[in-house]
């Protein structure tokens, strides 16, 4: 049985109407919702409207703050620290994001750290603000802890993905867009829907062994960092996720590594918070401030060719270049619509439901 | 039988005259043996004075000029692209990093792409610079290609390390230093020396199959991204190769991917260069940019102290913090002396003979 598809225009209007219910300004709703769409259009399904009814129960557990005041409170030429004031991460990462941009118009480049936010949906769709501006743009975010690092049997880190853009010529966008551990959460969920087995690599059991056990987190279990085993560079991994929380939490006050607070409203807060909700890293570099942009994305429409037309393993008719399949599924589905799992339409129905939204 | 160990400044004293005896002006040839001395120190030995003859043979060709003219060629506020003029990486890349500190001293960060430079050595070196500052370092460099991203048979990338050193208080620095592939070619090496298999996962035949060949990439193998197979990520190894050659060698006006030239004299670099020598990129980030460093760094022994006294799987004492290996390697063999290969210390005696330099 194929998915219910809904079109973009329907889950736009849906998303926008659950937002402005929270009492969100309209601007703001617009913003939420364009970022929430954006991970159903990329294909990264479990960063879209899945995810609607969990920042919804955020909110009413009054862990959300509808009407954040979102302010700089630190800064220099390239640097400034914002404080989020509890709003949707949806909202204040986009708000970080354009400081960044202006910061990098001025001074070369801008980065922004970020505390008292929330889970900010996908990295990719703030970093790509940069580039319509000449700009490569960078983001990442820390999160609930789900990660044991390399040797550990306690999770400590969230699954804390990093994406850089960087604009291009005639060839589309560089967009590296990934979780740093070996497969996104993302990823597991879509095997428990379909009670599926998980390959060897992606988990391990409380006691630290490895594990097929697509449901090994609700037993304790942890996500593994990049790499999959101290053999294979775990280490690497771990070293990748501890760089994203420091510079999202450590570098702005928000909380890091166990003390980030869990995204899902029935698991409390940590009663010991070392900061401020979550955090997040923001850059912009603008591209003529190291050489003429014309220049640049000449060699990046080179850089991007020749990968593209690399000689393949047999059975593959391509290389994959960072972010072609996330915009290829952009360009199909903002056309045809976006498929959902029957058990997410039932949940959104269930939340329109109590907003009196209805969802068409 | 162990091998021969050596006092550090024994070896100082020979490298030091090494650099000298190629023409380096004094003040370049500290700079350099500081550099190539520190690999040995943190027990990264494939960087250290094993590669010095390598160095000589490629100056000798005339790839490598031994009195270059170090200079920004452009800038803004935080930015700036150094022109290393061919100079050794050990020589141009604490140059650049020095403009990246003072960049960031005005700017609040500072961030330095170079071209037209030769092997830098290890990262973590030219980042740790920072530190004493109160600021974050970064280093990443591109290198000669011996990588085939996920799908590729051909080698298109270098095995692109990155390093990020953040300061802390009472804890010592964080510093993560690592190859973008699943095992650095240094590993490899020492594999190759002792005749071992390398786990599968880290190499590739020349058609893209799994091996466990240490020699594989003198028959047209490849290493392979972190990550070992799609299944487990190497797409986001792929993701931060590129990266790192994207902002070492395209932001810079380097060669990039299959044109980086190589860095054995014995092999020509490709005929139609697509920019000048291999490319860095450096950063600086002032703590009190962000926060008040006190308080940084107060957060940065919390978190340090947080993941050392994790609780550890079965058989491992504890988690190893990224740097500890190395600064406890450090602190050792700046007292105990560094062992070398038999091989290497006849390829030194060799060279030295060469010059009339005695090793000690």
């Amino acid at each position: 049985m194929k998915d219910p598809v809904y079109p973009y225009a329907s889950l736009r209007d849906f998303a926008s109407k659950v937002f402005l219910a929270m009492g969100c300004p309209a601007d703001q709703a617009d913003t939420a919702t364009d970022a929430l769409l954006r991970a159903d259009l990329r294909g990264i399904e479990s960063h879209g409207v899945a995810r609607l009814s969990g920042y919804v129960r955020l909110w009413e557990a009054g862990r959300v703050n509808a009407v954040p005041n979102i302010r700089v409170v630190h800064e220099s030429p390239s640097t400034a620290v914002v404080d989020g004031d509890r709003g949707l991460g949806l909202v204040v990462a986009p708000a970080a994001m354009q400081i960044a941009i202006e910061k990098a118009r001025v001074a070369g480049t801008g980065w922004v750290a970020v505390k008292n936010s929330n889970h900010f949906g996908i990295a990719g769709h703030h970093a790509m603000m940069a580039l319509k501006h000449d700009m490569i743009g960078m983001a990442m975010t820390n999160a609930s802890p789900l990660v044991a690092p390399t040797f550990s049997v306690e999770r400590l880190l969230g699954t804390n993905p990093i994406c850089v853009a960087i604009p291009a010529g005639n060839q589309p966008p560089f967009v590296a867009d990934f979780a740093t551990t070996t497969a996104a959460n993302g990823k597991l969920e879509i095997l428990q829907r379909k009670e599926q087995d998980a390959p060897v690599g992606w988990i391990q059991t409380r006691e630290g062994q490895p594990s097929t056990n697509a449901n090994e987190l609700k037993s304790g279990g942890a996500l593994i960092p990049l790499g999959s085993d101290r053999e294979h560079g775990s280490h690497k991994g771990f070293c990748l996720g501890a760089w994203v929380d420091i510079f999202s939490a450590v570098l702005s006050g928000a909380n890091y590594g166990p003390w980030v607070p869990p995204f899902v409203s029935f698991l409390a807060p940590p009663a010991d918070p070392v900061g401020e909700g979550i955090g997040h890293f923001f850059g912009a570099m603008r591209i003529d401030a190291f050489r003429p942009a014309t220049e640049f994305k000449a060699h990046m429409d080179n850089w991007i060719g020749r990968f593209r037309q690399a000689r393949t393993i047999a059975g593959q008719e391509h290389l994959v270049i960072p972010g072609d399949p996330e915009r290829e599924s952009e360009q199909e589905k903002i056309h045809t619509g976006i498929p959902l799992n029957p058990k997410v339409v039932e949940d959104l129905k269930a939340l329109g439901g109590r907003y009196g939204i209805s969802l068409n």
